[in-house]
């Protein structure tokens, strides 16, 4: 037992006052975790799209003062109430979606949608006795999708938390958390194409770098990188892409240039941008009798995927994923030990390191489109 | 060898003159096979509304005179050149759609659709050398998706024929050469429902009753028929509908009535009905986390498939089918072996009996929509 264990914690947090402002760096306040809660400290967090789009509240209902942050890497300061599967000392990935393992998707080996701690974006509050354990000076701050890793400390159900090799090194493995894990299991778990097939990759941010990871692991022979941005293209090499198609150099659509790059259409498609028009060109450019078309990416709300029925009926498949279709707790430890065996590279992925006190200048990075990942390291 | 090999044959066919107008059994000559190709004595031939469709010549460009006919049973009377697989006197299903055994999608696993034999509807003629094999005193009379077995004799490539077991009675058998197997196969080979699971089945006509005899077979608990003709309910029971939904009934959409019936969504559907919006509505029915929709009916020309890319995200998966993903040489004769061992009921589909000269009745008795299958006995 540690010994700040049952006592608040003091320490820093990067917090969002107001969206789009810089985070700012306030001492906190840490409860200790309730029923079903585990508290960790974080030593690594990187920071992904989310963070920056819910940062920005373009698109939703506003939620501030908020600590944002959902990829990280951490070790369990103490736990709460009825919590038998982790103690203090182990190390965590916080997950921004859950797996509880009583539910009809937890129980199903087909989904990893948990009813329970599914992702949801609009919560700020902790689920046990809706509250934060989050404050400054006893006025509450808001969670992010249940993690909220831009605090040296934090309170996470235990349903969102994966256990992993104490070997495993935390800078790296971090970035599993989430945009990388979701992109290597779209490929591996989803559109699973075959060694020597070929594979078409729609946008060659980190999450469709991830995705072409997956395809190289599989032993695919082409790896077909589709990007509006040709300044990718060369990045996008060290990650197994064979070749690229920039859209905007075409006057026919993508899909059709890919159809006659293949003799008819790639093997596996996986969609990674949440463009509705690269959702279906991501779709009918797959080959009629085996073509399997993966969307990863999130669509704008008032989005509208529209296909003829004849390129489903000629044996065509559509499937969605989410999470890359792992389920956090049973499956994350597994992939890590695929970095562990070197099978998968994670290195190549982190473009960026700050201190936890320059944390604003991942988002510069991001916003710039510089970084794949930036990692920040909690302890300077 | 048949005293007939190698001769033209003189016998009875149901020629199709018009458009629309009833069939004229007329004395034909069979030319015999060319090389890869197989000239077959039909012993029972039923009808499918494909046959109908082409018939009434309303969405296609016509090709008359014609003779039509796809679901048949019969005994190989002779084989042309190169034709090792058969021999005469075996018992065979000619397809509308073949296997040569050699292109990319013969080759894979995951596709039925042959380059060189995929159905082809506008083509009157045999492959080899672009000519018919039926004539009038001279002049040619179309073949219809390489079949045409409402004749005694008709001439096959060796692609489109799945050799069977001789002691299944072909009278029975013989639907299984087009719409049972293409609903049986759309939910046994695609939708694959998990025994205990819900199915929702589109459509009640032949092909969606086939569909629900697969889930019956599959286990399923409940399955569930979706029918805009209520009349269908009844009959729906002998083939594993446990419960119906008539969307007429309902002020809200179908998709919802079922989500709410099953807890969310059912675990798999089967969409046979050829209606986009049925095509939507299933898609739209099933389970997030593991549902899968397949799409066997075939939409007009210009219908567009649409739906909120969300649906997909939520880890649904919408798939097509053709002739239920069985490959016809290589797959059918396990399908016949099904019927044999009784695991699959072939008598229910077949309501109506009819001798060939009384082949008209067959139709009058499908545009009236009161048979499943009318059986044509050609010898009477």
């Amino acid at each position: 037992m540690s010994s700040t264990a049952g006592q608040v914690i003091r320490c820093r947090a990067a917090v969002a006052w107001e969206a789009g402002k810089p985070l700012v760096i306030e001492e906190v306040e840490v409860a200790p975790p309730q029923a079903m809660e585990v508290r960790v400290k974080i030593l690594f967090t990187s920071l992904c799209h989310t963070d920056v789009y819910f940062w920005e509240a373009k698109g939703q209902t506003p939620l501030f003062p908020r600590i944002f942050g959902h990829e990280a890497g951490g070790v369990v300061e103490s736990v709460g109430e009825s919590v038998t599967e982790l103690k203090p000392g182990d190390h965590v990935l916080p997950v921004f979606t859950g797996e509880c393992g009583d539910c009809r998707h937890c129980k199903s080996e087909e989904s990893n949608m948990c009813d329970l701690l599914r992702i949801n974006t609009d919560r700020g509050e902790m689920l046990n006795d809706g509250k934060t354990r989050f404050s400054i000076n006893g006025k509450p701050i808001y969670h992010f999708v249940g993690t909220s890793t831009f605090s040296e400390y934090t309170v996470v159900h235990v349903g969102c938390l994966a256990k992993i090799n104490p070997s495993a090194p935390l800078d790296k493995v971090c970035v599993l958390s989430c945009g990388i894990s979701t992109g290597l299991g779209a490929t591996l778990n989803v559109a699973k194409p075959t060694k020597g097939s070929t594979v078409a990759i729609f946008g060659l941010g980190a999450v469709g770098l991830a995705a072409a990871e997956g395809a190289r692991i599989a032993g695919a022979s082409r790896i077909i990188g589709v990007d509006l941005n040709s300044s990718r293209f060369e990045q996008a090499k060290k990650f197994g892409c064979t070749e690229f198609v920039n859209p905007k150099d075409h006057d026919k659509p993508v899909q059709e240039v890919l159809a006659e790059m293949t003799n008819g259409g790639v093997d596996r498609s996986v969609e990674c941008t949440g463009s509705i028009n690269a959702m279906i060109s991501a779709f009918e450019c797959v080959h009629d009798g085996w073509g399997v078309a993966v969307l990863v990416g999130v669509p704008n709300k008032d989005d509208a995927f529209k296909t003829h029925p004849v390129n489903l009926l000629n044996e065509r498949t559509l499937k969605g994923t989410f999470f890359g279709n792992y389920k956090p707790r049973s499956d994350l430890p597994s992939v890590v030990e695929k970095y562990m065996n070197k099978e998968l590279e994670l290195e190549k992925f982190i473009t960026h390191e700050v201190p936890f006190s320059e944390i604003n200048k991942a988002f510069d990075y991001m916003l710039r489109g510089e970084s794949l990942r930036c990692i920040i390291h909690m302890e300077e």
